[in-house]
């Protein structure tokens, strides 16, 4: 599926810029800034397919998404002072590329033969991991630990296509419905600055 | 073996309660809580298992883990004040959780056919790891690295199994034997404080 | 070939004396210094093999490099006071080792079949990503990401290996000239404190 494929290679550029830009205001140099945007676009779904034992990985097996990647790189270093001052855009891009991401991984992880429940965290983790690598290794502590609604919109648009999958809803409709649901339910949580219950 | 299986879920429902308490007093949420939960339940297995290349990892290939997960970080939700001030409860919890999961680790490494060294490793590691990934993610130097003596109970209780597995001891009574070693080194290091040399 | 298995476990012998060394002035003890060196020395060979799906992980397969490790351990707690001031001599063995490490990262990286491009990556992660993972765990902005041109000189001389391949060179020659490429790189911009430009 040709639109698929175009779509996964820019969510890939995308979480490339979005780790590029992460080192901002610490001390690190443009090589950092590139193995960070590196290890944020391809760390979500390296872990979902070295958890699942898929081999080869997607960035292994298509280089494609290394040339993603490096664009999105060269792109970030480019337009630095511009893109880093596009914080609104860019949680835009963010939320379609997540909503995107978990669900093709939920998809990805029903397709290896496992159970819905773990399909369901398997989606979350393609669209969450990335970051949480890309915070760790920055020393912050991991932004979905913190901000509004996001890990969780992924696990209720990941819980929301499996549920229609069991109806046998078309796959095509489904997939809107399902990234749908993470598109708004981010949404709304930012404009609304929604978060889960903090603990004490 | 009903009473082994029994006692990895119960010692995966405690792990998950020890992540989920681990974010306390930092600005994090829930979910953060359940993720962290979620992370420390399954590091350590799930370390070992991508070391040795053994999948299905257990808690892809069972679903009574993940519900194990879920029960822990939900006790933990619901009973959180109490949960959080029973420290001294959980360090026995801990401690057996550790001794056990040790020797599991070391059994399941054997049975993949590696060296007695290498065994002791991922028997050290199934047990400790969790923690160790609970402790990057939430900005912490690791707990392992700075309290009374913990992985090194591990380690020892690895050896000791494996040493008296040459000898051809009852499984049954190496079992109970070493973990036994594990638990009594980890207590008397709480009880009298006891810890490796500092660094200088 | 001896003389590179020899040089293979030379190098994890070093590795594992820099993670020891790492935690100095942490609150750490003698084992968190050991643990720390172990995944320092495994961590760059574990993690391309995982990623390749190369199965068994080098240091499974051959109890040797445990060995190198333990007494590289070893060595760092007999001479603690010695070693630790030796940080020109370190530098030195250091730069020879991230070296050697690439080279041998990307030569096994093409040996399961990827392109060029993931060798190069490969071949940089084997010499970096233990050090990476050494600084995650104590808490560290990785070095790589502050210090002079580190990675950035692994990379090139990846990127010398595989062209001169391409021209099919003697193998030896191309070893010891891209080997040669990573060491003046890195010894020029410590002698002369050259580093890529930092971020704004």
């Amino acid at each position: 599926m040709d639109l698929q494929y175009a779509l996964e290679l820019i969510g890939t550029f995308f979480f490339a810029i979005s780790g590029a830009l992460a080192l901002q205001g610490k001390e690190a140099d443009w090589f950092a800034a590139a193995f960070t945007g590196f290890l944020t676009a391809i760390g979500g779904g390296t872990l979902r397919d070295v958890l699942l034992g898929s081999y080869p990985l997607v960035w292994i097996g298509d280089i494609n998404f290394l040339y993603a990647i490096i664009l999105g790189v060269i792109v970030t270093f480019i337009l630095y002072g511009f893109v880093s001052r596009l914080k609104r855009t860019f949680m835009l891009f963010d939320t379609v590329g997540i909503a995107f991401f978990t669900i093709l991984g939920v998809e990805k992880a029903l397709s290896v033969g496992v159970r819905p429940e773990i399909a369901a965290i398997m989606g979350m983790f393609t669209a969450i991991m990335g970051g949480v690598i890309r915070d760790t290794l920055t020393n912050e502590l991991p932004v979905i630990f913190r901000k509004e609604i996001y890990a969780t919109a992924c696990l209720a648009g990941a819980i929301c296509y499996l549920s229609l999958r069991l109806f046998e809803i078309d796959r095509n409709v489904n997939l809107l419905i399902s990234i749908g649901v993470i598109v708004v339910i981010r949404l709304l949580a930012v404009k609304f600055r929604l978060s889960l219950p903090k603990l004490k």
